[in-house]
């Protein structure tokens, strides 16, 4: 090991390291989308022997060494150490057998979370959540080494914020959500809901042309069905999942346009950064913030939804909406729905602020798993005005906390607040954007955020990413300034 | 270490190899069926990654110490040794930039030689073919260790077998198999192939079907569409595929039936050996002689195919064969056929000798890749009296050689050989089985096989684990009577 050619060394074992870390996103994916029911403990042995294996390599005592000679030569180069530094440190924190165990029982209580809600069965899926719960405990105590817990899971998905962070932003924000929410529950216009029924087939195949429009490349992905979509893989292997309420397809489409905003982040990094630390995005917070302006500031803007009633008129004939302006305000439509994924722009927010104290209990040890349910049900009334009526409405809804993500929630509300920062800056930069999105056409929008984000990758820390791109700090007024502006307008306020 | 402790360490350390073997299992699969076509080559990193976590693993020199220690309590015990001594033998003559590269190229080209056989281009092929047999001929070399180099191939899949004892065996066959080929393409009776379109979703519920009457678990299984069709993982997760050809169902259903017939194998294991060594097939020969059993032996009976008629015929309507006598002549045709997975049963093992020449060749350096296009062509001119129109019928049929499976074909003929032992006692055992196959019901057959053959897994030798299920030494005798009597019967010789 020496100077010149430590950190070849150190890039060339992290490569591995990375396309192993790969193969684990495979895995979950596979599990997720099309593994036999029966299979279940066997893949949780074989998640935990591969995380045993990649446990192992970011924990190695010779990227110590290697990082201890490396000398970056250019920019990349410092945020490649940077990234393998971070990943080293946390690893060295946690003992394999605790990694390993972690990887097992999550790999099975996804599964077991998934028939307890389909079962609507607290009780199910109890004794399985308590375990991860004790585990996420103690990594999160071995991670925080006396800090605060909680802010030790958070740093894993956004580096650099703390729950106090996120606790004064969320307070900033609720009065303003709470608000609107008060003015638009209580307008005197109210649009309906879509009615009628939306066959499979069909839901897929527009899934699938709203994938291709908004970019997404079909020769590094593929769509299938998940209990809880999810997008999964770097590089080019970006894969997508979507679900189908015949009901509703909003669910459908909505669902696919928020992966796909994940994925084609994924996909439109710099390839030269493929399989290293820079190959993948900055943060889930600024993650969120692709899949969120996807799904809400482009997706569900005016000038979009004019092409998508189009679109949905031509393949589902009459589906009893009069026109463009009434297929946007049913689009946008208001309620105190009990599905987070299912929610409105405002209410979004809202359901994150209470997973956000309720998971913050959880691994601080003020609440316990058995409390959980009533804890929900009291404070879900609380905000939104309804008491939940079954499990799957209620804390059954998530597959986090199943698959030990805690942490991770505070990241959607970030990724909320970049969105709107960034659709800001978007709207400066594509004057004609709205032109362009009335045609089904994303590129201008698209282009932009691969342009000035996405390529990234991991280069900058999240927030450098976030503040590069928009040409100015990020903050929660724009996204409130936007939600203002857009309901106050839709609902006549 | 100590005596005490030696063999449960060793085998906690195995089951974790296993599972990770289990996972390079599943990135073939998904290479194979699902994996978007842009990943070809990130997928080459991560199965290289993981073959070198693999053979670390098995050539960790913990093993040696291990193996020195540990005394075997059982029979079990012992079988569990002797394999991993076998597996650690074979990983140390093997060096890890090797064993990677080869899964790095092989993995490539696997998606390479699909496409040139969509081309019907061997050119190009024929480099990726090279790097192939160059790397293969590399491996051979350090496992020969000075004796044959494809004896050391060979004994990858069939431990024990060399290419002197299958040559004398295929010179003791080849005289009865040529007489019977040409007595039979001679004769005054020829049943006419099968005409008309079987609609693809059609054949592929019939090919489910089919697998849940040959008692494929669908909870530890599922079913997909490949180029060329294979089974794949051990334990609580094996997998079929198939393909289909809408003017010929039988090579659907029969290469679905054949892939049942290896998964389950594994799936009939005892559940106790799951992720230890004993929890695969013996051999591959012993494997085949599952599958090629359930799908001829089995299959192609004239009480099953009866059964299978009246299945056709509720799902096909008249398709115009009269009668089921009629359709157990058109399902045991035999004709030159190019194809070797679509060959008759006379004809099969014709097909395996060429290539255990050529292959036998490529390996020792007798023959260059550049000139196996020639010696295919040639050698297919010779044995069956056809020249061959394309490559796509010719050479570049197989999937073997792409991914690197040298000495694995051998094992089709010995599977062969097996099988017809097999059935000579499951024919003493069964006494009514003909009766149960025109009834659709295969549990005497697959039920003997399991109890007497599947369950023991990897737990004897391949030689005693047939001799032991069928009750006499397995040798060529039993498999030429049978073809013999059914083929002279069915063409009224």
């Amino acid at each position: 090991m020496s100077v010149d050619t430590a950190y070849t060394e150190l890039m060339e074992f992290q490569r591995q390291t990375e396309a192993l870390a790969q193969v684990m996103g495979r895995l979950s994916w596979d599990q997720e989308t099309v593994m036999p029911r029966g299979a279940t403990a066997q893949r949780a042995e074989e998640m935990a022997a591969l995380e045993g294996v990649l446990h192992g390599r970011r924990s190695d005592p010779r990227l110590a060494e290697w990082l201890e000679l490396a000398m970056p030569e250019d920019d990349e180069a410092a945020s490649q150490l940077r990234l393998i530094r971070r990943m080293h440190d946390r690893a060295t924190k946690v003992p394999s057998r605790l990694a390993q165990e972690i990887a097992r029982v999550t790999s099975a209580a996804q599964g077991i979370w998934a028939e307890a809600r389909a079962a609507d069965d607290v009780s199910m899926f109890l004794p399985t959540l308590s375990e991860v719960v004790r585990l996420k405990r103690e990594e999160a105590a071995a991670l925080a080494a006396g800090r605060d817990r909680y802010d030790a899971l958070i740093d894993d998905y956004e580096p650099g914020v703390t729950a106090a962070a996120v606790s004064a932003l969320f307070d900033r924000m609720r009065p303003r959500l709470v608000a609107l929410r008060e003015a638009v529950l209580g307008a005197a216009f109210q649009p309906p809901p879509l009615s009628g029924h939306f066959g499979l087939e069909a839901q897929v195949r527009m899934a699938r042309d709203l994938a291709a429009t908004f970019g997404y490349d079909w020769s590094r992905g593929r769509m299938d069905m998940a209990v809880h979509p999810f997008s999964s893989g770097s590089g080019c292997d970006v894969r997508i999942t979507t679900r189908v309420v015949e009901t509703d397809p909003f669910n459908c489409f909505y669902s696919t346009i928020h992966e796909v905003g994940h994925a084609c982040y994924e996909l439109g990094i710099d390839p030269d950064y493929a399989l290293t630390p820079l190959g993948a995005g900055a943060s889930m917070g600024v993650h969120e913030s692709q899949s969120r302006i996807y799904e809400n500031q482009i997706g569900r803007s005016r000038a979009f939804t004019g092409w998508l009633f189009g679109r949905m008129t031509e393949r589902f004939g009459d589906f009893g909406v009069a026109d463009a302006e009434a297929f946007y305000a049913t689009a946008n439509r208001v309620q105190s729905g009990y599905i987070r994924t299912e929610a409105d722009e405002v209410h979004y927010n809202l359901h994150i602020m209470m997973r956000f104290d309720l998971e913050r209990g959880l691994i601080r040890g003020t609440l316990e798993p058995e409390d959980l349910e009533e804890a929900w049900n009291t404070r879900f009334l609380e905000d939104f005005g309804v008491a939940v009526d079954r499990p799957s409405h209620g804390m059954l809804q998530d597959v986090h906390w199943s698959v030990g993500l805690f942490g991770y929630f505070p990241t959607y509300a970030l990724g909320n607040i970049y969105a709107g920062c960034l659709m800001q800056a978007i709207r400066e930069a594509v004057p004609d954007l709205d032109d362009q999105l009335a045609r089904g056409d994303t590129s201008g929008a698209t282009g932009w955020l691969r342009e000035n984000l996405q390529r990234h990758g991991g280069l900058f820390t999240p927030h450098e990413t976030v503040t590069r791109a928009c040409g100015f700090e990020p903050s929660e007024g724009p996204l409130l300034d936007y939600l203002e502006t857009k309901f106050g307008a839709l609902y006549r306020l």
